[in-house]
This record gives C-alpha cells, sequence and structure tokens, in this order.
C-alpha cells in the first residue's frame, strides 16, 4: 500500500485537494483510502444519538456498526500514525492519502498560501511536490510544482506524480 | 480476545442489555470493544457534513479522521462478520459484545420477549444464557436464565457467565 500525505497550514487548502484526489483516484479504479488529522481541531464531529455513540459513553474502546454496505468505528483510545496506517493495511487498499501528520516520513505535497509557508520546505521531509497559491513563487525549481488556482486542469499530472514517487 | 454476541427478535432488549454489559465490564476494568448489526436497518445514521464522509462520497474505501483519543473510521464495502472482527483482534480488546447475526456460530446469550421467540432456542448455535422478559418461561432449564425485569440486580451473574462461558 503506497502512502502520500498532503500537508499544508490551515487554509491552505488541504481538504479541497484531498476530496479531489480521492475522486481522481477512485474514477480511475485505484483502491483508495483516506485518513485526516484533525490536529488542534479537537475530537471528530460525530452523530451522538447513535448506538455506537451510546457504546463508547458506556465504555467501548472500539465500537462499530454494520449496514448494508457501509462499516463504522469509533476507536477511543490513543492511536498513533503507524497504529492507524495499521488498519488499512488489512484491506486491499492501493493507496492511503493522509492529510495532515506534518511531522511524519511519508512521501508529501505540501501546500504552500504564501511566501511565510516556504519555511515548510526546510522543516518537511520527503516532499514530492507542492502546490502553490497564486502568489507563490519558488526560486529554485526544486519540486515539481502545481498551481492552485489551475488544480482541476493538473490534477492528473499531480496523480502521476504521486502514483510514480 | 473473547467473543459474546447479544441477540434476539427486534425490539427484545438488545441495544438495551448491550449498553449495561459494555458499562458493566468497563467498570470492571475489562477492555470491552463492541458491534452492532444494523440488520434489514439500512446504513448506519452518519453526520453527513463531515470531512470522513465526504471522503467516501469522493470515491474513498476507507475514510478516517483523528482527534485527540477518538478516531472515526468508514468502511465503504461490503465486510463479512470474521473480517469485521478482525479489525478487533489488533487492538488489546479482551471481550467483543457483538449485538445481532445470530446465524454465527460465537458464544450467545439469547433475549426471549414471549413463546414465539422460544423457537430460537432451537435454531441457534453456541446458546450461553438466555434473558427472559416476564411472560417467558422455560419448562426445561437447559441454560443460565435471567429475568430482563431483575437484569440489573443480575447483570454480575450474566457477566460472569459471559466470562466463563
Amino acid at each position: 500500500m503506497q502512502i502520500c500525505q498532503i500537508v499544508g497550514y490551515k487554509n491552505s487548502g488541504k481538504t479541497t485537494l484531498m476530496n479531489k484526489l480521492i475522486y481522481h483516484f477512485s474514477a480511475m479504479d485505484t483502491k483508495v483510502g483516506s485518513l485526516k488529522h484533525h490536529g488542534h481541531g479537537g475530537e471528530p464531529s460525530m452523530l451522538e444519538n447513535t448506538d455506537s455513540y451510546q457504546h463508547m459513553e458506556y465504555g467501548s474502546m472500539i465500537s462499530g456498526v454494520q449496514g448494508e454496505n457501509i462499516s463504522q468505528f469509533i476507536f477511543h483510545m490513543k492511536l498513533e500514525l503507524h497504529e492507524l496506517i495499521q488498519i488499512y493495511r488489512n484491506f486491499p487498499i492501493e493507496l492511503l492519502l493522509v492529510e495532515g501528520y506534518k511531522k511524519a516520513d511519508h512521501p508529501k505535497v505540501v501546500l504552500l498560501r504564501n511566501k511565510e509557508d516556504l519555511s515548510l520546505l526546510d522543516e518537511l521531509s520527503n516532499i514530492i511536490a507542492v502546490v502553490l497559491w497564486d502568489e507563490v513563487f519558488l526560486n529554485e525549481n526544486d519540486y515539481p510544482a502545481f498551481n492552485l488556482h489551475n488544480i482541476n486542469a493538473n490534477l492528473a499530472q499531480l496523480a502521476d506524480c504521486i502514483r510514480r514517487c
């Protein structure tokens, strides 16, 4: 299973890019999985009147519910990224797109919104491509670069870059 | 990891008994997990404005979100019970309580609401205890029997019965 991270500061377009890439890979029949880090956003939003939420409230460490072709699980425990990734490895996922977890060392696409964000290029490991907002220019062409403004036109190229890395 | 099913017809009290048992085991420091089968109830209820739901809509086969001590996953694929159970086995769960999946062969507690429900005793395998509504009497005392009406007083005994089986 290949792993690619989509990272960048808050409001740099990670969520939108994740959705576009998931849609693209899924349309290309790539079996894609996704994982998002809420970061400082607190716990994930959940429906509180469901049985699985109630199970969690009553003390279930993992509460699951299966109906038709959907299964949903709430893990009420601290899980590290490698433990989360292990869950995906048990299924026939070809590509796992991970939003966030900047400090992790998987291949990553970095979103750069402005000049101040350029410091990320020094701080982060394993960068395979950058996605730039209009006002950002790279002095040196160290990485394959894509413009967020035209990302729909360039999505197949970015996807190729991800799959080849 | 020990597995125990809680089964019975619709409205026989499965959800309430699950919650009580989860709470009891959790309070006893047993690492408990839970799994509910929606049966003919359709897909699980989910918040549709979350990123993980959107990921699923865009084609993600497994979409996860992690925030603080909670991780939530949506699996958009048909999973059999043994595949679902495998997910729990990767974590330090001591007891998995499963609501539903009557036809499966794990040890099970059967809820009996009325005389018509008694046929379940012939149809189901691996019964370790029965929980009876007031109007149900067993002719023969084949299984440890608990009254649903007094279940709070008998919960520790039922829990012992589950853990010993």
